[in-house]
Formats: C-alpha cells, sequence, structure tokens
C-alpha cells in the first residue's frame, strides 16, 4: 500500500540528517572516478563521482527513496492515478511516449490511443508541408514555421528545435525553419516578423485553453499583418489546444491538433505542443525518435536501485544538496550550444514544478522544496558566472552535461587539437578544477575546492539523446516532489498575477479603478515617467 | 583619508544586524508607494517602495554608505586609482564615456583622449562599412557583421545588439544585421555560419590578450571557411584587442581598434569591445547615444545621498537583503523582450566581479558577498519560474524593470487593450501579487507575500536608456564590492580551470598523462561512452 507522508517524518531522512560531513576532495580516488557511473538512455552515462555523498550516504539515500516510495508512486503515475490532487488530474505526459503501466482510460477513451491517433494526425499534416503538398495563401510552399505560444507551450519546444537545428540539417531533415513568438511584448513578435517572409510562413498557435492572453494576443497581432500583406490568415495557421477550447475545430485554422489537462505545459514537449512544430522543421522521423530516446528513459527510471536508476540517483543527490547540506541553487552547465536555451526549459519545469511550500494535502511545510534552477552553456559561463561558482561565498552544485562528437561533420584544427577537443577538455577539467580547488600562496588565487557536480555525458546529441534529456529532468523533478510529498504538477502561484493584471489592465487602458489604493498608486507613479524622457529622438 | 576594512567591522552594519524586521506588506500604503522614487538617469525612475526596508533601515544603510566612504571610493577610481588590487590596474570603464575625476595619465598618455581616439577611428570604419565604401571580397557591400568573442566580448555587447535592433530599425539606423559567435563548440559558429552569406559578411574578432582559446579556434574555422568560398579572409576581418597583442596592427585584418588592461571584459562594452559592431550595426550616434545616456548615469551615482542616488540606494538594499535577510539569489526581470539577454550580461557582471571570498587585501571574509544572479523577460518568466517566487521556500528578491512604450510604432488592440497595456499591467500586477500576497482558504492557493522588489522604469528603451542601464548595474556591483571591501574587478577563479583544460586537452588530443590520476580517470570514462550509443541513425 502506498503511503505519503513528509520528508521530515521519514527515518532515513532522520538518519541521513545525523551524518557526518564528507570531504569530497579528500576522497577523490581515481577509482572513485572510474567506478561511479551508472548507464542511461540513449547511450549515455551518468557520473556521480564528483557529487558529495559517500557510501554510506547513499545508501540512507536509498533507503529514503523505498521508505517515500519513488517507484511505486511513479508506477502509481502510469497507471493513471490522481497525482495532480490539487487540480485532480492525472499526469500522463509518459504515455505520450509509450505505455509503461496498465491502460488509462478517460472518458471511455484509451488515452493511448488518443495520443498516438493525434500524433498520426499531425505526422500526416507535417508530411504534406514538407512536401509542398499544404501550401501558402498565395501558392509557395511553406519555408518557415512560426510558434505562438508562452511558458511550456514555449520553453521545452524552443530549446528542443534549437537543440536540433544542426544535427536535422545534418541528416538533410530541416525543411521549415522553426520560429518562436511567446511575449506579450509586441517587440518580440515584430522582431520575429521582420526576418520572415509571411508569404511562406506557417504559424502554429498553442494554447491548452485557447484563451492564453500573450497568445491570443500576438496571434491578432500576426493575423492582422497577414491580411496587410493580402493573405488569409487562416490559410497559414494551425492550432494545438483541447477539445474544449474555441479553438477546436475552428474553420478559422488549417486544423486543430489535441492535447489535454493530463499533460502539464512543462512537460508537455512530448505531446503536440512540440511534436507539430518539431516534425514539421524536421521531420515525423525526428520527433519519433525523439519520443523513443524519451521513452527509454522512462522505462529505465522504474528501476528501484540507485545504483542502476540514473534519475533516481540523480533526485536524491538533489535532495541530499538541498535538505542536508541546505544549498539553495543548482546550475546546469552543459558544454554543447545546441542546448543554448535547455536551462530556461530547466528552469521553468523545476521551479514551477517543485517550487512549493505545501505538501500535496495542503499542509505547510518546515524543509526546503525546488531549488533555484540557472545555467549557459560551457564553455561560455566559464567566462561569465564560473569565478562565483569557483570562488564565490556560497557553494552551488553544479550539473555537467557533455558529448564527444559535433553535430556537424568536419571540425577544424588550431594550435594540435579541434575545437571538439578544446571543448570536452574544458569540461573535464572544469569538473576536477571544481571539486579539487588548488592551495596557493596568494589567497586570492587558491580555491578551496569540494564544489561537487554531477555530469551526463553521450556520443552525440541526437533526438534521441534529448528525448531521454527531457524525460531525465521530468523524471528527477517528479521523483524529487514525491520525496518531499509535494504536487508538482499543479501551478496555482501564476493565479493571483492573472486576478490583479485584469484589474491593472482596467485601470491602464480603460481608467477604471482597481479596487486597491497600492496598485492605483503604482499605476500612477509608473504612468508618471511619461514625457521626462526628453531624449533628443523622442 | 580613505579608509579600506571589511563590512563586519562596520559600526553601521553592526547597528543593521540588530535592526528589527520589516513587514512589507503591512506597511505597504498607497503614500508609500507614492513617495517612494527617485529620478534616474535617462528619464527614468527608481521605485524602492516594494523593497523590504524602512525608514531606520534606510538610515542605517546610508550611514554604511558613509562609514564605507563608498562615494570617495567611487572618486578615487574614477581619478584612475590603482582600485584592481590584485592584477595593480586602474579601473578605467567610466572614462570610455566621459571624464568625471582628475585626467588620467598612463605611460604618459592621457587616457580620455585614448579611448576618444579610438572611438574616432572606429567610428570613422563604421561610416565607411555602412556607406559601402568599404566592401567585401567580391564587391558586395557588407550587410552582416559577426563579433567573434566570448564573456565580456560576447555577453555586453549581444544584450546591447539585442536591446537595440528594432529600435534602430524604427529610427531606420540599422544598416548591418548583427551576430555572434562565442562558444569553442563548433556547433555554435555552424550555426551562425548557416544563416548567412559569407560574400557579404565582415568579422570583428574581439580578444584582449590575442590568445584566449575559444576566439581563436574560433577565428581558424571562419577563415577556413572564408577561404574555401573563394574569398580572401584578411578583408573580411578587423580585430579589436590591446596594443601589445599579436592581433595589433597586424595585416591580416581591415583594421585593429584598441582596448587597454584597465577596462575589463564584463565593463568593456563602452569600448571598442561593444562600440565597433555596435556603430557598424546601427551607426555611432547609436553607440554615441549608449554612452551618453551611461555618462549620465555615471554622473548621478556621484550624489551621497542614497534617496537622490538610484543605484547607491539599490545596493545598499542589495547588502540589506544579502547580509542581513541572508537571501543568495537575485532575479532580474525585464518586462521588455529586447532586454532577452541583458539577465545573460548581468549574471556575468555580477557574479564575476563579486563572486569572491576573500577581501581586497587577500584575507578571507566571514560574510556573504556577491549573490547568484538570473532572470528572463516578463511575461515569459511569469509562465516559467515565477511560481516558485510567489510559493517556493525561499524568498528571491526581485528586480524589476519595464517601459512605457514599444520599440516599434504600431500597437493592435485585442480585447479593449494593446499588447503595451498588457505588458504593463502584468508588470505592476506581478510587483504587487509578491509584496501583498493573498489569503485563501485553500492553502495550496494562499500567497504569504512580502516577496519584495525593486522597479527601474522609463518612458522608452532607446540607446540613451540602455547605457543607463548598463551603467546603473556596473555602478551597484562596484558599490556593493566596496562595501563588501573585495576586488570587484579582477577575475581569478577562472585561472585554475585553463591550466587544467590544457592538461587534459593533452591527454584528449596527443594521449600524454595530465598528471593527475583522477583527471586521466575521467578523461578516460568519458571517452569510453563512444560506439555506446547504438542510435540507428549512428
Amino acid at each position: 500500500m502506498v503511503h505519503f507522508k513528509d520528508l521530515d517524518t521519514c527515518e532515513a531522512y532522520k538518519a541521513l540528517k545525523k551524518g557526518g560531513t564528507f570531504n569530497l576532495k579528500a576522497s577523490l580516488s581515481p577509482e572513485r572516478v572510474s567506478d561511479s557511473w551508472i548507464q542511461h538512455a540513449a547511450g549515455m552515462k551518468y557520473c556521480y563521482a564528483f557529487a558529495p555523498v559517500d557510501a554510506p550516504a547513499l545508501t540512507k539515500l536509498q533507503a529514503l527513496a523505498d521508505e517515500q516510495q519513488l517507484i511505486e508512486k511513479y508506477r502509481m503515475l502510469l497507471d493513471g492515478a490522481i497525482m495532480n490532487t490539487g487540480e485532480e488530474r492525472m499526469v500522463l505526459h509518459h504515455l505520450a511516449r509509450g505505455r509503461l503501466g496498465a491502460p488509462v482510460l478517460w472518458n471511455g477513451k484509451d488515452m493511448e490511443t488518443f495520443y498516438r491517433e493525434e500524433k498520426s494526425r499531425y505526422y500526416e499534416f507535417a508530411r504534406k508541408i514538407r512536401a509542398g503538398n499544404i501550401r501558402a495563401f498565395g501558392g509557395k510552399p511553406f519555408a518557415n514555421v512560426v510558434q505562438i505560444g508562452i511558458g511550456g507551450s514555449d520553453l521545452g519546444p524552443r530549446a528542443a528545435s534549437i537543440a536540433l537545428s544542426r544535427w536535422a540539417a545534418s541528416k538533410s531533415r530541416a525543411a521549415l525553419k522553426p520560429w518562436f513568438i511567446s511575449n506579450v511584448d509586441p517587440d518580440d513578435a515584430d522582431w520575429v516578423l521582420s526576418q520572415l517572409d509571411l508569404s511562406e510562413t506557417l504559424f502554429v498557435l498553442v494554447s491548452k485553453s485557447g484563451t492564453t492572453q500573450e497568445t491570443l494576443a500576438n496571434e491578432t497581432l500576426v493575423r492582422e499583418r497577414l491580411r496587410r500583406a493580402g493573405m488569409n490568415p487562416d490559410t497559414h495557421m494551425v492550432a494545438v489546444t483541447s477539445k474544449s477550447s474555441p479553438l477546436a475545430g475552428n474553420p478559422h485554422y488549417l486544423d486543430s491538433f489535441y492535447i489535454d489537462d493530463f499533460i502539464g505545459g512543462r512537460y508537455s514537449t512530448s505531446s503536440a505542443v512540440g511534436g507539430v512544430i518539431l516534425s514539421i522543421a524536421y521531420g515525423p522521423e525526428t520527433f519519433e525518435e525523439f519520443l523513443q530516446g524519451a521513452h527509454e528513459a522512462d522505462t529505465l527510471a522504474l528501476e528501484p536501485s540507485i545504483f542502476r536508476n540514473p534519475v533516481l540517483m540523480d533526485a536524491m543527490i538533489g535532495i541530499y544538496q538541498r535538505n542536508v547540506l541546505g544549498w539553495p541553487c543548482t546550475a546546469v552547465l552543459p558544454y554543447a550550444e545546441p542546448l543554448a536555451r535547455f536551462p530556461a526549459h530547466l528552469q521553468q519545469l523545476d521551479m514551477e514544478s517543485n517550487g512549493k511550500s505545501v505538501n500535496r494535502a495542503g499542509s505547510p511545510l518546515s524543509y526546503s522544496t525546488g531549488p533555484v534552477v540557472f545555467g549557459e552553456p560551457g564553455t561560455n559561463g566559464q567566462h561569465s558566472f564560473y569565478q562565483l561558482l569557483h570562488q564565490g561565498t556560497d557553494p552551488v552544485p553544479l550539473q555537467f552535461i557533455g558529448f564527444l562528437k559535433n553535430q556537424i561533420s568536419p571540425d577544424m584544427s588550431s594550435e594540435g587539437s579541434n575545437s571538439r577537443q578544446k571543448l570536452l577538455s574544458n569540461l573535464v577539467a572544469q569538473i576536477v578544477a571544481f571539486s579539487l580547488g588548488k592551495n596557493d600562496e596568494n589567497p586570492n588565487k587558491a580555491f578551496a575546492g569540494n564544489r561537487p557536480s554531477t555530469l551526463i555525458v553521450g556520443e552525440e546529441l541526437g533526438a534521441r539523446q534529448l528525448g531521454a534529456l527531457f524525460s531525465h529532468f521530468e523524471n528527477k523533478v517528479m521523483f524529487q516532489g514525491f520525496a518531499w510529498n509535494i504536487n508538482s504538477f499543479d501551478q496555482e502561484g501564476v493565479q493571483l498575477g492573472k486576478v490583479l493584471a485584469k484589474r491593472a489592465l482596467g485601470a491602464i487602458a480603460e481608467g477604471k479603478d482597481t479596487g486597491d489604493p497600492r496598485l492605483n498608486a503604482l499605476i500612477s507613479a509608473v504612468l508618471s515617467v511619461a514625457h521626462q524622457g526628453d531624449a533628443p529622438h523622442a
């Protein structure tokens, strides 16, 4: 029988809190470095040699994973249990990549079939667009595909589309160029549209509810531009939405592809939210490989031993860092420029899922939950914020990612090595530098070391590896949410701002009273900045 | 006489630590909201109504600013004192925008004149490129300008170039399109080059030392591509470097523009590092306005009263949040898509400057220094990590930025308001939501409030405002560094990684021993991932 209890009531957690400190620097033998690896999905490997945990701590982390029944709860979720308790919803993003539990039925419909049928529909649509069988208003084949969406309808699909751009090109699969419009700031849409020829541009409007303010405002802007350019906007736009939304089956779109309430925005890259644009841009076979990689990692995540389950190990190390060592942040550092926006996706995935202060039953928690997540690709980060990571006053645990091969085939040699070798040498050097530090007579040049990290490494970054990486972090966040006994699948924290924004909009656009004198005062003060600019170009 | 002492020896700091707690939510009257504003440079204003400080705390923060002699130290810096103690260098980025102190001489040369003369040279060069008087190898006018640089040679200039793209277009000043290559990962350069016609592309190679590994590797790659396309690379490339570097006066560049050791990378957007590409892309008059805005803000920062000096106020609030309240992070949230990469620049600026554990004399510190800085534009962030900011277990202080007008002129109306009004309403609503929170019977829908923020607001985001924003954060970091008694102008934390990367490269490229068995073991394990992929497309 599965139980739900807070982290601080767990015996294994109490034992962890009583454990001694671990000196990574002193313990880092070559054997530890060689032996602390776990096979991951899609041919990748996970390394925990540089994590701040010794054998006794790992034993207790395994005991905690067992005591909190993390694998059992994952199985419940896969079987269609209502794991999103606040919203009383199932959590089905895994099912979009393949079934690992019991058949999941909803309103008499098998959900696996639903996801597969939608996928078939948009694969077919993508093939027609790519072949030029569906064409733009003036008869040209489509050359660009622009996603209009925000949050989960933007960050994951955008990260994936950047990640696979050169890889798909190297496989001659890159047919349409993907773009994204997200912000309600019209300077966002304006910039994107300034880069494009509208007469060969398809738009994918993504909003589950069909009521997202930013997305509808951007749709209005785009439709107006299409009309002004003499085109019928209806022939340049498809919708990704739920069946109950105003966009469903609406004749003002070329077609509508469906999602549902059981896949949250930040988990939705595996659904039509990511699938439509990725299969149009890079081909259904590319998106299919992405799903296969994710499914492979989902399957591996069922393994109960942390020594054979890299995601479970990673999740438990994160709990140790957050709740035993008390560290508030995590940096994600992919040594791969194609993963430039993957940290921004992880920021949403992790912080929106686990930035919670009450447990799944609504009781306040007395321990820390999700960390602040940030990151940029290496080596760029080395020339930016690594200074603080090496010599700042607070340790920040690091999550490295790297690959042995370029996405493009040829590389250039300079000074006896190619760029990939330089990139890899920086990756391994940083891991060692952070952990071992360096003594120096000049304290300004000394490094304390003992700054821990983990590493995921693969041979190449392709669609399959990318899918496995998406799954890795989704399941890490899920396991940690189970350990903290929180609901990782709702986001009530975004609601209050929406309510107040509506009232503020009434004041700004129509001069209404907001009902709150502080909000009124702020709006007055902000608007009074007008005409203070005295800029020569005003 | 100026003294240098640690923060925890200051009487005002001890008084601050003894001060009572402040309940922002309970104290937030309409009067507080209306009255807590300071005029900023370039027509902007700064609001501290939502900061977690009351009148007694502000009095003590003023006393601390006075006791640590922040303005006196700023004046010393402006007068050319050796404020970068570790490297024994002056700190002259302010001088690149105008003189505020005594004339600064070095090796008999007036440094203000040096910066102005270099600026005149690259303005002249930019005019010729823009007018088509200097042309590409095959005779075409240049249409693209690509900066090759990393760290400070990338992040600040890139953030500025994105920020001014649409604004410059609206003023018909956008002549060449700016691009950036930074990462040693060749997939970075490959992606950029795949977007361009090389026969109309100029490259700006930026490296102060002329030896930056990433930048030289990317230069090799770019030159090879130019040669393969039948062009002479020397006619497509200029250098920005120091006079002692191998790139100086080198015939393999169209021209070389000079910088020096007194302007650190992260402070260098105001020098030729930012000036060459920005004046080529958007015109010398645009870069000149950027410098004017920065100089205006630099001038304002001389004011000793925190109630008239928005940067000093911001810096002191940051010290309060970091050292009295103990908060480890700061989020920067520009409600302006053109500032999309401004947080990445601030991440380097702040974390590389103030991520230090020893004071300027090299003694270890027993208090926290620079925070982790992260951020994304609003409203995007609202649909991403704001959940944690609202309802996570740890408070994160917030730094909002907003503007009343679009960079582009027309806006579209939808549902009774335009996009700018929607953006602004979200900005003010979030500030109020974070501070006041909301009671709810359902604890999952309750917001504790008391999550503080500050705000910089302007009428529009143009070159002048952008310059003032760059200055604001540079001077904030400087004042905080003075308060912490650290050297904000060196970056020894990046050295150890470089040394180890060289040894790792010997192992990876030539099979040499690194001299460290742990590093050897890591390299072996990483390389063993090869051929494990069994991907169908391998």
